[in-house]
């Protein structure tokens, strides 16, 4: 039998040894399509098998098929990292293996999670007061939203976001079938408010740090907009929201304060690993009107609101555990220290793409994502792009802004040094000039 | 700095403390709203905090905070067990901290889901060839699987459950604006299959183990009716469909292999921590038509359909690993000898309540739940249930059945023997006799 005291050490060692080879192993995984299912049996086995069985596969079998997240030369997407406080607590989390349905099947679980919350709006210079509590990703953030402000304005069925909002609001808004309404952006990529309709809108959906370019939309006019048609404006802050910890990043968020939801994941930027996505409103009664439901076997005395009242699952893990470790063992200063040295690195390769000729930057940087390309054609880009990732030394991925394939480098790592994003940049020029 | 090398034994140290402990720890929490609150520090700290402090807090300030679903006498709800093969590959998924967005951003993820899917779908007999995934619960569950029905049937809004049916169903339906249609149940809490109607209905939704008594729809003809009808059929056994692994209690899931799609959670009750809630279907596209929406950014010429299509969540946890692993370390006959002894632990204890002058059996006992109540008024018997939770032997919870209070007590944590259930009903006569 599999026990913490006889299998745990190697369990230990596993991971330990994992975090100090990561950096060697290629960033993206080089396998087909296929190739790890058919190198895993048809059934489960009859009997029971030993632990060091599961970390033999996980080295022989399923290692070549993981794509590195905590690669340092991760640069693709918006990387993200499960630091160490981070991971020792989800160890903790999952021997705990509390169930947050009620306040009372586990009052720590909902009150860490409204401390943890607020410790964090406080880290980001949101406002005190608001209420917070952690989802899965984003995507359930705006379902919430969405379904919030759907609930709150009867009759009116149209979600206003630009053409660069994440994909999760429009598959929220068809789950909800919500009307979608385009803005176009303007030529930063932020959305026009001077084109913005808010007939018949229920919601604006204003991002600060898109995806494609982290651009950043005019959220106080979007406010001023909201405010004065009493439209639900929800701010995705996914990706960036996490930089808000540095104050003099704090200007890149002005007016989200006003919004009436804010969506932040520390799971991408915050050294929290998957999955925590933090979700604050200052109207948490428009959450109950759309979510609460509580049945004959789940009503007690206690007069306690369960978190589950505010969003669609009924109970949640002790997520906010791994928030919690986090925030305590980087505490402010060094968390503040990761997103600066993260920006930092991004302004050295801009200047370096700036300084080169034949490279040409794509879109303003505004925190750690480059967008550049080589001069050629979009098929020669996407080439180079393709040559680079096999070449596992690094992972970047790419976007469309306007008619052109662009590369981004992302960095969002705590293991990403100077070395690591001066080697991405020699392998693109190596590869480009192949 | 927090390390698994320096800080990682002692973690390991606590976890596995935690579990030779816990069944000496009050099970339901015992402590007033807003205490563990008032114990922590209002604002997250300024500099780095060691780990050890971490692990303090939660000796000092959390533990009194749990609710101990790791307890063997935990028999409230439906319990559940984060076994030791769970905990350790919870461990590895977070050091890994893999995003499952496209198949190539972890193959190794999409596929050991796959895979591990299709092991769990045999060893439940379900049909070969079924599309699984893992959602987070089962609420998730039942919003993918309505809004597919939705978007596979156009023009019907209704979706047909019972009285009986979990309330994720109307919160389900109230996210996707369909109406209920609640048909009642039968003497033994089963959904009456004479009074369904499915005019307009896009789904019906059968259980096989209700949350208040495990009941059990009749899954045939209601699957009939649906053939006929064109009615998207969802088979929720999210607390029962484990129960499939042991042949023997095959008969009561007859008719779930004709579902559209079938949700199990094996965090419930095959000994996965949270969050582990398997999805399946025979109309995948049915799932693509309803969610796939795949931007520039994420465009991939690898020809793989990303499990992102099948469900709202965009980016997944690797929560196959903890899957794996409990499937391979239990074994097929480990997986059995659990859930057998729970039904013969639930088989004992509703003899000894049938035997009992003074108490009374108030519904048939199908898997590893007794309902049961002392003969009197329901204050009497909610203030037993009161005065039996606050000594922290053993922590029960109740429903209500037609215009009766029940108590339930449920068996499902791995560690619970003859003894713990043999003490709960020792406590329960003890405080009802006082």
């Amino acid at each position: 039998m599999t026990s913490l005291r006889d299998d745990g050490p190697a369990a230990l060692e596993w991971a330990a040894a994992f975090l100090e080879r990561v950096r060697d192993l290629p960033v993206l995984a080089q396998v087909e399509p296929g190739a790890i299912r058919a190198a895993l049996p048809p059934q489960a086995p009859e009997r029971a098998e030993p632990f060091t069985n599961v970390l033999r596969d996980l080295d022989e079998v399923l290692l070549p098929g993981l794509t590195h997240w905590q690669s340092p030369r991760f640069f693709a997407y918006f990387p993200s990292t499960g630091s160490e406080p981070g991971i020792l607590a989800e160890l903790l989390a999952a021997t705990l293996n509390q169930v947050g349905i009620l306040w009372r099947t586990s009052p720590a679980l909902q009150e860490l999670e409204e401390v943890t919350l607020a410790w964090l709006a406080e880290l980001l210079g949101l406002p005190a007061g608001l209420h917070g509590h952690l989802e899965d990703g984003a995507s359930a953030g705006v379902v919430t939203a969405l379904a919030a402000a759907r609930a709150a304005s009867p009759g009116k069925r149209v979600v206003v976001c630009s053409e660069h909002t994440h994909s999760s609001t429009a598959k929220a808004a068809r789950l909800l079938e919500l009307d979608l309404r385009v803005v176009p952006g303007d030529d930063a990529y932020a959305m026009r408010a001077d084109l913005v309709d808010l007939t018949d809108a229920c919601a604006l959906v204003a991002t600060i740090g898109t995806t494609s370019t982290t651009s950043i939309d005019p959220v106080p006019e979007l406010a001023d907009l909201c405010a004065e048609t009493g439209t639900w404006l929800h701010v995705d802050a996914a990706y960036a929201g996490s930089a808000a910890v540095c104050p003099e990043l704090r200007p890149l968020f002005a007016g989200w304060e006003r919004a009436d939801s804010v969506g932040v994941n520390p799971h991408k930027w915050l050294l929290v690993p998957m999955e925590c996505s933090a979700f604050f409103t200052r109207r948490p009664a428009a959450l109950r009107d759309a979510f609460s439901l509580v049945p004959e076997y789940l009503r007690v005395s206690d007069d306690v609101v369960s978190l589950s009242e505010y969003a669609m699952p009924l109970g949640r893990r002790f997520r906010a555990l791994k928030l919690w470790a986090v925030l305590r063992c980087h505490g402010r200063e060094g968390l503040q220290a990761v997103i600066r040295e993260h920006v930092r690195l991004a302004t050295q390769f801009e200047s370096w793409v700036a300084d080169e000729p034949g490279w040409e930057l794509c879109a303003p940087r505004h925190f750690s994502l480059v967008c550049f390309r080589r001069e050629g054609t979009d098929a020669e880009n996407e080439e180079l792009l393709a040559r680079v990732n096999a070449t596992g030394e690094a992972f970047l991925s790419h976007t469309r802004l306007g008619d052109r394939l662009v590369l981004r480098l992302a960095i969002g790592n705590a293991g990403t040094t100077e070395a690591d994003v001066r080697r991405a940049w020699d392998v693109l020029r190596r590869e480009a000039s192949r």
